[in-house]
């Protein structure tokens, strides 16, 4: 049976394009592996999308259930991030850049976590440590996560690592201007044109608990804090859905790349609280907060110590 | 504060060897940061004391809290196994060879586990990922404990990356013959002269839970068995107070390593259980299991099974 190569729900481009290369060192190790992912390849949000077609990289196949199976995580360790039954799975391999998480085995396995931007750093070393050549369309996806997931080397999560396995998997990937590379990502990933609010609430939302609080943060990414303008009100709306189930917080971060900052949209049942998690004041349900690029770093952290987590 | 670099309570030789060495790969990588254990320098295992005294290395102090602290965990990643308040401590660095563990973060860390036979293994292959020279002092006690891990890679743990290790660290050590440097370690494991029996039984002694029942299993390592032929009645005795204090059964390993099995030693409620675990017929209240020589891959798979875990 097939090790199923696997990253986190609402999966991103480092999720899906680590799946796939993990399931290709895998096999090239002599593990029988195959590249799964948690959605439907229609609902694959618009950047990674266009990474998959930019690359010629084949979509991983759906997965939503692996009782009993064979597993290698990458880019998440937190069992309810995973797909269901993952508790009763035989997980055999972990890749992350994330804060460990609450998976736990009953064998020694390779565990190969490091605090850098993204899992496709981590995964370009261990490919140089194994003498494995990267695939030239996977260098490309690869190349394409690093770049998503470190905004372009701005976020405070890069690493020099992350850069120096960009200089190498450019070259391997033949492209000569990564600049180009991630403005045309950016334009993929931050087209609103004809989404539900709904939707682009959830392109790249996560539920955390916050002693016992549901709180949950999405993030847009946006060349301009202006392409949501016209639909702000009814992301307010599908916030106010979202809220509506049971959750202390909903924020949402409207995050300009080119500013390098972040419209953080609030609905809570306590906003003196978030407003002091931020140092901020809401106005008109919202706060601009200078130098916020990273939900992982920076707005969760902060959320973490204003629960007293 | 110097991060506290620290191995599993009753530290073996690998603990107390991977807290000094990668205690030295962080300070290289300017990191401050300190070798600890979970022991008095005067209770060390007599193969870890030996091991020290021979490569000229420094014993790790010792650390009993780590409330509030900086700490790099070696060996392990299981909470119970780690000094007290390691819940309330701030985990940077862990690097272990077991299964993973229940230790979770806020934040993302280098975490490295590697299914092979010792954690010194995967730090030599740290070292030179780093690009840092391994002091010849600490590259002996990594040695060392990769035999003593892998039982000089006679332990079906032991997997051609851990020889490769050894091939690479006793250059660097000045170590021409790893055998004799394995049987000197052993012999010094092994002494038994004038050590009270029950500190023997406890020398590397585990309590597990088997479908409620309390399993307590043993192990010496020895040159030979003759080597406790003077004291088996006293072994014994020990283990019937040991099991008189709620155990369902207390089985000791006399595990030969020259010969490469294990006469296994077993006091039990149920004598029929533990013949049918491991195919075997007590007779004289023990029986010869050729091969067995892990508690961990063999004696305790084996026993679950028996028990229906």
């Amino acid at each position: 049976m097939a090790i199923c190569v696997v990253g986190h729900s609402n999966p991103d481009t480092d999720s899906v394009t680590s799946a796939i290369a993990l399931a290709t060192l895998l096999n090239a190790q002599g593990q029988e592996a195959k590249a799964c992912m948690q959605s439907a390849v229609d609902n694959l949000n618009p950047e990674s999308t266009m990474v998959l077609e930019r690359f010629g990289l084949t979509a991983p196949e759906e997965v939503t259930d692996v009782a009993g199976q064979d597993v290698a995580l990458v880019d998440f360790s937190d069992i309810g991030q995973g797909p269901a039954n993952l508790a009763d799975a035989n997980v055999v391999t972990i890749v992350d850049h994330h804060k460990i998480g609450d998976v736990t085995t009953n064998n020694p396995i390779l565990f190969r976590a490091e605090p850098v931007g993204c899992t496709g750093t981590v995964l370009n070393k261990m490919f140089k440590e194994a003498g494995v050549a990267i695939p030239k369309d996977i260098a490309g996806g690869m190349l394409a996560a690093i770049l998503s997931d470190t905004v372009n080397f701005k976020s405070p999560t890069c690493t020099e690592d992350d850069k120096v396995a960009v200089s190498e998997l450019k070259v391997v990937a033949g492209v000569d201007d990564t600049e180009a590379l991630f403005m045309d990502m950016l334009k993929a990933k931050s087209s609103v044109d004809g989404v539900p609010a709904k939707d682009l609430l959830f392109r790249d939302y996560k539920d955390f608990d916050m002693k016992g609080n549901k709180v949950g943060v999405g993030q847009l990414e946006l060349a301009t804090i202006d392409q949501v303008a016209a639909i702000r009100d009814d992301l307010v709306k599908a916030m106010e859905e979202v809220k509506a189930d049971g959750r202390h917080s909903v924020l949402l971060m409207l995050t300009d790349v080119v500013k390098e900052g972040t419209d953080l949209v609030v609905l809570s049942d306590d906003t003196a609280l978030i407003e002091g998690a931020f140092s901020g004041k809401l106005e008109g349900g919202s706060m601009w907060i200078d130098g916020m690029m990273s939900r992982k770093k920076q707005t969760v952290p902060n959320l973490q110590n204003a629960f007293g987590c």
